[in-house]
């Protein structure tokens, strides 16, 4: 791990995966909806086909073939797929989705995220650089108990990450120069957009994202300028300067 | 005070005035660097001119003849104006105005502000809707301990107040009707334009703002579904439902 030139004055994360476990809380949400229903699909499942349809999903956005939509949106109509694929969509009404669909603000941190958050607050701003709406963001943040000095990311762009422009937008709306910004990510894909953006990187694995077989993301790709195990390392790390 | 039909699930503030003293604050930052420099000029004098430039500032961009651009870079401009208004120019380096213009983010809040701010959290989401910018309002805020849930305001909106796409932008961001959202602000004419844009509207006066000898803003001038004498009283108003 390389000390880099100059400590960051703020630092902004990705979310989902990152900070917290999608994978669990969405299950967590649809597992009690299909209980009440007496579905036996398995709700992890159902959690990793609904997340596989954010990607194409956004890129559609990224590519220009449609304006800004807030990923609050994009998740509803995901749904309406995920519950097509797995033949359950004769089980829930309009307004069973839309509460459904309310999972993604309620995901559980990961263990060492909100004790370690706060105390990152003493070396500079933190802010979320999520894909999220602020509205998402804004109800993640009090579920998960993450204490943002401001909510960025994607809305604020009215793009999609890992478009430059986001990392960009992030660092103007801070007031600060992408350098004396950190991305922190579990994601080596957005370090490598963030880079590019002229960012510092900080990089720690969530190995059981994708669930007990992931094979991705499980080690840094590139010399980020902080690689680490956790926030609990990252905090370690800052305390050197 | 007439009790809403609906609690309101969001509060946006304005900040200038109705949560933080400008005028002191700016006084206090300006008297520091005029000490340095052996100026007698009175700083609260100094502060209120500067203020003076805010609204032709925005009003120009309001108009359309400007497009948008930060409340920082229009308070930097409008400290040369008021530089040579007061003959001080001479005395100013270019470093020295930049630093002098972080005198934005250093406003104390009124007494009743921290602590009844903090209580009004579980009552629903709180926010600014300033138009100050993101960068500001997140200095500010750790500066006058403003735990907002999330930033929004002008910047937002690519607009400044009272043009109504700033409270819809607002609205908007939180992901509720306008209808389920309280502006709260010290001034009149901010909550006209809030109902206007279909918000509720809360008011209590700041009668020293402008100094001793203020004229505007010592009542309200309408049916506000909330007036009252400060923060506390808002927060026992919400005690109701």
């Amino acid at each position: 791990m390389q000390k880099p030139k100059n400590k960051p004055k703020a630092f902004i994360f990705d979310v989902f995966g990152t900070l917290v476990d999608w994978r669990t809380g969405v299950a967590t949400v649809a597992q009690k909806a299909f209980k009440e229903k007496s579905i036996t699909y398995d709700p992890f499942k159902f959690a990793e086909l609904w997340r596989d349809e954010y990607k194409p999903a956004m890129e559609r956005i990224r590519s220009g073939k449609r304006g800004y939509i807030s990923l609050d949106i994009l998740h509803r109509e995901n749904l309406e797929r995920v519950l097509e694929k797995t033949g359950l969509s004769n089980h829930f009404t309009s307004t069973e989705r839309d509460t459904l669909n309310h999972a993604w603000e309620q995901l559980p941190p990961w263990s060492d995220v909100p004790d370690n958050l706060s105390k990152l607050r003493k070396h500079g701003f933190i802010a979320p650089c999520s894909n999220g709406s602020i509205a998402l963001m804004m109800r993640l943040a009090r579920f998960a108990n993450l204490p943002w000095d401001a909510i960025l990311g994607a809305e604020i762009a009215k793009n999609y990450k890992p478009e430059l422009q986001v990392y960009k937008a992030a660092c103007q709306a801070l007031g600060l120069s992408p350098e004396d910004v950190m991305m922190v990510a579990a994601h080596n894909d957005d370090l490598f957009a963030a880079r590019e953006a002229g960012l510092q990187t900080g990089f720690f694995p969530r190995k059981t994202e994708h669930g007990p077989n992931q094979t991705i993301d499980l080690e840094a790709e590139s010399d980020w300028e902080f690689c680490g195990k956790d926030m609990h390392s990252l905090l370690t790390f800052l305390e050197q300067y």
